[in-house]
């Protein structure tokens, strides 16, 4: 698969529907889903979810887990991919939060935290974290598109 | 105001907060909103909702608005910026839904149809219909954004 236009082609021939919910993204990763023309087969729609109430109201985040775990962790980006596809009814559901900078770090969460999460509709998922660091806001987004572009790829390859 | 910097800027001194829900522009308008540092304060979420399934069950578009009018309608737009308006609780609530092509135009309604809705939390509304055509898809989405952005400010300088 050569980038987003080969992904979404390879879903749309397979019959593979995927869905978004994007914090630190903000929607730069739907939009770049959606540069592909006729992409409306194969993505459902997603969810830029920035307040942990649009995190619980639209993904079903639960609250106790943003309170103990916070926005920016393994645990709520799991919530947000598998929530993100159950109201979709998408076969995988994507999903990055993180923490973009400038402001919003913490010594416990630095800026550059990021987690993005992929759950298949048959329940089986994978969460990866990682920090990425000294590079400005527009190139963190692309960057971890980038990632998410590949794990994506990943999922849909299994199908 | 000058770009989305300035009208982010603007509202976050203002303390007017804004949500959006998307169809043609598939995140875009969000990416840019969040290409700004701090949007958090300002940006509450957005959804991106390409099915109708999401415009429903998401944004509380009413399936006889679909049926009647269809996805791409004034009537469609302003119940999607309503919506995401009442989701999110935000003082503004833009929508866009058009036909950004190069498939999806039907007679009466051709590629490069968009509607661009702005709902305020008084309930106040504006809804404009116009015609983009002759550009690609990528030129399409940046310049129903740029409208998107004029009118966003126009009801931001409102407050």
């Amino acid at each position: 698969m050569n980038g987003w236009k080969g992904l979404i082609d390879f879903c749309r021939e397979k019959g593979i529907t995927i869905s978004t919910a994007e914090s630190c993204t903000g929607g730069y990763i739907s939009s770049l889903i959606t540069d592909v023309p006729g992409p409306s087969e194969t993505f459902l729609g997603g969810v830029v979810a920035y307040s942990n109430r649009l995190k619980m109201e639209l993904l079903c985040v639960n609250e106790e887990t943003l309170i103990r775990y916070g926005a920016v962790s393994r645990e709520t980006a799991l919530e947000m991919s598998r929530g993100v596809g159950n109201i979709t009814g998408s076969d995988i559901g994507l999903s990055v939060t993180g923490i973009a900078g400038p402001a919003g770090g913490t010594e416990d969460k630095p800026v550059g935290t990021v987690y993005i999460s992929i759950c298949l509709k048959d329940g089986r998922d994978v969460t990866e974290g990682f920090l990425l660091q000294g590079v400005d806001r527009l190139t963190f987004k692309k960057e971890v598109a980038k990632r998410a572009l590949g794990m994506l790829s990943g999922a849909a390859s299994m199908f």
